[in-house]
């Protein structure tokens, strides 16, 4: 056995033993190659093997700190005990809309970074800058298919994943809602039947609705995402004309589907005649740090429109997302058109200008590591301060994490009281169309960890424990 | 007869007869005195006589112009010779979409203010202060339904037209072209009749018939705006869940529905179960200076959605719009979320700055003063040097003009000779469902008046002269 096995072996026992909790920090670096008379390099290595494992996580400046090993949520999603209505015309919804005007709240519901997460000294400058340089492009219409510096720049992020995308093909939206809402409308009409991932973003399944378009739902599963022989099967009894995917870090699950699912999957939809509309807009938030492909880089058919959005990356309220249209960019320009003329220019302008001067993969990297760090904590402070049997999400990326209340408690009463105690939560019931996961809720990864944020956790796990069974 | 009236008529005479031609000069008010020996009121109040009359018209600081006594469109629509495919579908909207995108026109086609005739640096200063001040704010998502401050701005608006509106109604949209588009999704389902108005914006009826909506057009006219009886007749014949109504100035034609008019319309509507989606995106333009009342003014049914944008008196690229929603303002609120979620806060924020800050009647003024003079100056051109039988508009409001060129020839071919001599123009054919008005063509009276434009507009006739007929 190497010399950094043996350590790994030593400390991973003492995890399973609870000799080191879940939430403690392993000795430093410096300290494990005293006490083991072994060079600093070794211990590195057996830090970086239990991290690998899952067993142990960094966090900046501040060492290797043990996961919790949290009950894993079920490889299928147990049927609800409690239905409820589905997301639409679902009274709930309304609470949410609520309390997305309220400021006063514990934000555990919304799946962003918080403000100071983002570089929004770097982006007011921009802006600044943009309103100063060209204050009458700023302030007219936009071309309906977005301005051509912003379109270039966000075709080249792309090649961060490996993938070629023209300018030409860009079509700026407003957010990647506007993006799946447009692309939905281009190639659907009402009446067909659209499959979606379950769980599922409440905004992707009342977009749908909305359209008259029926659901067919397909599981996706923490660490594996969506599964391609289940696809194949409901795509060959039921045809469908569209398929909206995330398959990087699903929204509410942080799934990440694996490559060779992602191929599958492709091969599956285009064989069925079955349009990819792919939500990538938390691609860019692995929380191991690498930015996984998106189903675009896979895509042999032309069959895919890949939705993303600076959103949760740089600045929610700029609304600027896009749509990489392929074949369909002239369609969806069209669409565009009668659904908003265009984007607001000025924030097109400065993220344009954001993109050539700043190095995003910086931001990315720590951003990344930061809510990395703030979902362990998370599932650290659920082991310590919930109901035993809460069952928890272990996301592999994104915003958010997903749990299972213990004993079928449901979410939306969960929702309700932590809303009365001032934190915000998000009910697991909106994230099916049939009112599935009454007993889930979600929380945000995106806020960075504090005093208050685990006084809220406790707070929840105490009003989960109250909730009548 | 009366001093001032002797010397109307005078003056009339000498523009009937030709010896005063279209956009000559009154001799100033001191000559007239002078020349007749009369008070310079005297000569104002004969001045005054004339404008009312239409035959003369003031320009700021520059005196009476006589106006061209251009050949009137049609009361009702002439059937056009060439029919061409309706607006859906349409070849020629891909050239218009294109063309948006172009910075080397001279901009005749979009109706929209030149930047040169909005408040810039003042928006500018607001964008940079709420930047400064609120930047996180500014960053963030607003809540769905838009920031409060700026809704009670929008609702303080409607006092100037005598329309009491509640802050709560109020929904923030990005611009008036969705909020249009989501109270037809909340309103109706496909299949479903809309009444619209014809001839009308081309993005309204394509918004109509992408929600699979079937369209009943009923005709406005130049001088009198919708018939409420012809309206009436058609619901009584057809059903229609809702009405799209621009009846402040629509464009193209600029016309505006009389008070009388509008409260009979609004009877009938409510009488057949037919919501009205009230456009109002151009009501504060009147070339008279006086803003018209709204729709929703006269509205004692509760069956009125008014729609409201910045987008033509301050800044087109901000995308800022409302919806007055009444009972259905939590329906669009959610419609609101699964479009684009909510609109972009800098700009809402900086709206609302502006607004406190500043006196918008004093910048209308000024704006409803340089639109009508442009507008009649379009008309004077074209009387001087397109070929004669071309019929103009006589806009009473808005940002445009609608001509019927001379002898039928087509306005697409106007449209495509104009582009390639670097003119920006809006052929007809895109105003109907239908494809009617093939002969026609839209200006706008957006620009400010300059060598530039005259030698555009020559140049057009030139090209209009020799369009096959």
């Amino acid at each position: 056995m190497l010399l950094y096995e043996a350590l790994a072996t030593q400390l991973r026992q003492q995890i399973e033993r609870g000799t080191l909790h879940a939430g403690e920090r392993l000795p430093s670096i410096r300290q494990l190659a005293a006490n083991h008379g072994i060079s600093t390099a070794t211990a590195v290595q057996a830090c970086l093997q239990l991290e690998r494992e899952g067993r142990v996580q960094a966090r900046p400046r501040s060492g290797y700190f043990v996961r919790a090993a949290a009950a894993p949520l079920p490889a299928a999603t147990a049927p609800a005990r409690r239905r409820t209505p589905g997301v639409v015309d679902n009274p709930a919804l309304q609470g949410v809309l609520d309390m997305l005007a309220r400021s006063d709240l514990v934000p555990l519901h919304t799946a962003t970074p918080a403000p100071a997460l983002l570089p929004a000294a770097q982006l007011a400058a921009a802006l600044s800058r943009q309103l100063r340089r060209h204050r009458a492009v700023a302030l007219d219409y936009a071309p309906p298919q977005g301005h051509a510096a912003l379109r270039r720049q966000i075709a080249q992020r792309y090649a961060h994943c490996a993938t070629t995308v023209a300018a030409d093909e860009v079509v700026v939206t407003a957010g990647a809602m506007e993006a799946i809402s447009l692309a939905l409308r281009t190639l659907t009409a009402p009446g067909d039947v659209v499959l979606v991932e379950t769980p599922t973003y409440h905004g992707i399944l009342q977009a749908v609705a909305a359209l008259r378009l029926k659901v067919l739902e397909v599981p996706t599963r923490a660490g594996h995402g969506i599964d391609p022989a289940r696809l194949d099967t409901l795509l060959q009894r039921t045809p469908a004309r569209a398929a909206v995917l995330v398959p990087n870090f699903n929204n509410p699950l942080g799934s990440l589907t694996p490559d060779s699912a992602k191929r599958a999957l492709l091969d599956s939809c285009a064989r069925h005649g079955t349009v990819v509309i792919e939500d990538d807009i938390y691609g860019e938030l692995d929380w191991s740090g690498q930015r996984p492909r998106p189903l675009r880089h896979f895509d042999t058919h032309g069959n895919v429109i890949t939705c993303g959005a600076f959103s949760k990356v740089l600045a929610p309220g700029l609304r600027v997302g896009w749509l990489l249209g392929g074949e369909w960019s002239d369609a969806l320009v069209r669409a565009k058109y009668f659904s908003t003329v265009g984007s607001a220019s000025l924030p097109q302008l400065a993220l344009a200008d954001y993109l050539e001067r700043h190095d995003l993969e910086r931001h990315l990297r720590k951003l990344r590591r930061t809510l990395a760090d703030n979902g362990q904590r998370l599932r650290e402070a659920i082991v310590r301060h919930w109901p035993a049997d809460t069952r928890i999400g272990d996301p592999a990326g994104g915003l958010s994490l997903w749990l299972q209340l213990a004993d079928g408690s449901s979410g939306q009463a969960l929702f309700e009281a932590a809303l009365a105690a001032g934190i915000g939560t998000s009910p697991g019931h909106l994230y099916s169309s049939r009112g599935d996961y009454a007993d889930h809720l979600r929380l945000s990864c995106g806020q960075p960890w504090n005093d208050d944020l685990d006084a809220a956790m406790r707070r929840l796990g105490a009003l989960a424990a109250r909730l009548p069974r």
